[in-house]
């Protein structure tokens, strides 16, 4: 089966962490709305499906993933079919439900970022917002990134498999999730990620791991992974870093 | 089994929904945190499990749910995990996914409903970002909340098996936590939430179906519910409903 991925053109957002799973899986997948229009690409692709009226179980937002005939939305939702489908999660029950709850607080984790440059929502600009980025992001560097990357460097630690992978002896969705966190968060906030990350050495090592795994490597290369930019969760804004 | 539900005592929370799952389904639950200190409750019985560094899947927060020897977290996995046990959701594989994507919608837009009185986050007093609340409120009762209402009410007249419940032909967990989130609504923005909710006729009914229901109303009768209160999620701050 080939599954089909639906985001936002143009950046990586909340679909990275599924494509990050579909890549390391080599599962074939169809980016919809990065084919050109004349295509059956672009924004109209999303746009048909959010607004089809006659949708038994519509989507509230991108992403959604077409498996078949399901359309499933919800990151973390798509990620729990997934890690199942491509072995990228625990084989037991418990397992899986304790890789999905990090996935959730990793959802947490990813609004918090996003609010330190909209604390007073999507609907205004950055630029409408610019004092109040300031206040939420030292708020955010000070007390909820450490918190955050203090409690993943933690369940590394715990995990008594040894302290390589979030979740038992084998990567998962949640590891790759982890690693692109990582990621964003070093372009986000070179300055505080850097310090925050120095009492972090397993998740530093995880990130590593992550992108050195041989399809992650040509998936970057390929060209295929959009950069990070302004206009994404993970911005680079220097005044919010402190 | 005994299922054990830790959250902070004094406000409803994230734990309400997995309350109104293990009231609908007459499950045998202790809320640990609300019996007194000196039985092993109180705010020090969660700590207990927050601060322990050998647990092996610590959670990131509360509410978690103690079932046997496993510790969820994460509300909506926690969710997940009793509908299937309390048959509080679709018996079928697509059916439990659709319904924890409603679930985890549900979930942002608790996200959302929070922030109007704290957008620049959980470590300020909301005496100390009023303005700033002022204005993301207007946003939300602008769009958001008029937004997510909207889809809700879609999902309900899309639902093949009749208007009447977000998923299939029986009440789920889904249901519960919707008729929780109009209740909220209806306390923290008066107005707002009743001029929105004037074109979602079917909310208004699942709401009333939902507080209808003999358990339902047996928990609200006998003050275990605790009230709704200006230190919860939903906030009574007239300056915020407009």
């Amino acid at each position: 089966m080939v599954y089909e991925l639906y985001y936002w053109p143009g950046i990586q957002g909340r679909a990275e962490f599924v494509r990050l799973a579909l890549e390391a899986a080599a599962a074939a997948y169809v980016d919809v709305a990065l084919r050109p229009e004349e295509d059956g690409g672009g924004v109209p692709a999303l746009q048909r499906w959010l607004e089809d009226a006659d949708l038994e179980r519509p989507p509230f937002a991108p992403p959604f993933l077409k498996a078949g005939r399901e359309l499933i939305g919800q990151t973390a939702n798509i990620l729990l079919f997934l890690g199942d489908r491509l072995e990228l999660a625990p084989r037991d029950a418990a397992g899986k439900r304790w890789a999905h709850q990090l996935q959730l607080t990793i959802a947490d984790f990813i609004v918090e970022i996003h609010d330190t440059h909209h604390p007073l929502g999507g609907g205004l600009y950055y630029e409408e917002q610019k004092a109040e980025a300031r206040r939420r992001s030292k708020e955010f560097r000070v007390n909820r990134l450490p918190r955050f990357l203090g409690y993943f460097e933690r369940v590394l630690k715990s995990n008594p498999a040894g302290g390589r992978w979030m979740v038992g002896a084998r990567v998962s969705y949640v590891d790759l999730s982890t690693a692109q966190i990582v990621a964003g968060l070093r372009y986000a906030f070179p300055s505080a990620s850097r310090t925050a990350l120095r009492r972090c050495p397993r998740l530093r090592a995880l990130h590593d791991e992550v992108f050195a795994r041989p399809r992650i490597r040509r998936y970057v290369a390929s060209g295929r992974r959009l950069a990070f930019n302004n206009d994404d969760i993970f911005r680079r804004y220097p005044e919010l870093d402190g």
